[in-house]
């Protein structure tokens, strides 16, 4: 049995209630891990760069071993790019590459850019026409119920490519559930924390990093998910939201 | 600034989706504690002896320190009672010398008892009819947002005359707030544990304990709260569930 450990924070009072988005966690652990994690979370979002949580939500809810699946951590390169405009540029081919029409790519990269502040959860848009899928409004899909197979094992991975930060560790288990998702073209984001300029794509060519797609002190971030036209949009939804994933480093190689 | 921790354990899923409730906890403490006692709370709902549960849910919130009131710690009296019939007569007639008449209490009682399973919250009932003054049917009415004003020293006059258990603790917090709720005549409660059968009869005359008001074995358990006929009974649920309260014990005798 596995523990899903939530975290949200707002400021302001609870997201349903019109509070502002401040941070978020989702973790999936052995029982014994789950009251410190509890614990750790509320910590956390008490100390978020975004500012300081006045709501935080946590949820514990059990799942069986066997409704959990296993998704490949993707492959990390980090592309040098000098600034956002160009980070931004060369994210935007790398969409394509991973088969988002240029006309979509653009239409995600504009629709994050203009978020007036960050969403809980992603758009998802269509990979063809660039129009948004999911009915969700400002609130997005939030991806939910995953976490590293092996944190461990991943932190000493990422530290041995120079990267072992927080957002990172979480981006790559996050881009693994959703490159894994049935009729999931590419993923583009951007973090919210003001501090954290740089941002990823995400397809079955592998995760690939910009250091800027975002400008420093900029405290709006989010996530495209990109889906193939003609997907069945609310099984992937569903996936997103409920489907127990742990992912896992066996496509790494050393 | 405090920070109200909330706490509700179910069985079978979240309580909205029809979950079995297993445990609850109300707290109200400095900033610094916050992070530990969510890690706390969440160690106690999966060790619950009424079942272990499969969803937990805390809520962490700021309560500014002006919006705190103060309540004062009824005191405790114990009346030695025989068997579970002993303490139903002798709970009903300290009821009746509390305010309450003779048919409301004897509803309240056969209302507890009758109950299927354990409510998350309380039945507010009418002190001269007996009728039910709340909307929330089988959720009844939460008290939430409480706790000690100075828990080290409410446990140590607990232990100095016998009581330290958490039971008691918990339950004079709660009595100590509902006590001092506009309208409220008396509270009748006995506990959800099964392996606990006392259980209380607070009002404006103290805390009364019965050592015997459930058999043992017994996972159902509740309360009900008097109200003064003509009681502005919203006004009472939105105290009752929304006003920050520490029970002092400045009314305490040595």
């Amino acid at each position: 049995m596995y523990y899903s450990v939530r975290m949200r924070a707002a400021q302001g009072g609870d997201h349903a209630a019109g509070g502002r988005h401040i941070s978020g966690a989702e973790r999936l652990v052995p029982p014994g891990e789950a009251a410190a994690l509890a614990g750790e979370l509320v910590e956390r979002a008490l100390g978020h760069s975004r500012g300081r949580a006045d709501f935080i939500n946590i949820t514990v809810e059990t799942v069986a071993a066997q409704a959990v699946r296993l998704a490949p951590i993707p492959a990390v390169k980090t592309v040098a790019v000098a600034d956002v405009a160009a980070g931004r540029v060369a994210a935007l081919e790398e969409l394509v590459r991973a088969g988002v029409s240029t006309a979509a790519a653009q239409a995600g990269m504009g629709a994050l850019a203009a978020l007036p502040d960050s969403m809980r959860g992603a758009m998802i848009l269509c990979a063809a026409s660039g129009s948004r899928l999911d009915g969700n409004g400002a609130r997005g899909v939030r991806v939910s119920r995953m976490d590293a197979a092996d944190g461990p094992a991943l932190l000493a991975a990422l530290r041995r490519r120079g990267l072992a930060n927080d957002h990172v560790r979480e981006a790559l288990v996050l881009a693994a559930k959703v490159a894994a998702g049935p009729g999931v073209t590419a993923e583009l984001c951007w973090s919210d924390d003001p501090e954290y300029t740089a941002g990823y794509v995400a397809s079955r060519l592998g995760y690939c990093r910009f250091a800027h797609l975002k400008e420093y002190g900029c405290p709006v971030g989010g996530r495209v998910f990109f889906a193939a036209p003609g997907c069945d949009v609310a099984a992937l939804v569903d996936y997103l939201e409920r489907q127990p994933v742990l992912a896992t480093l066996a496509d790494w190689e050393e």
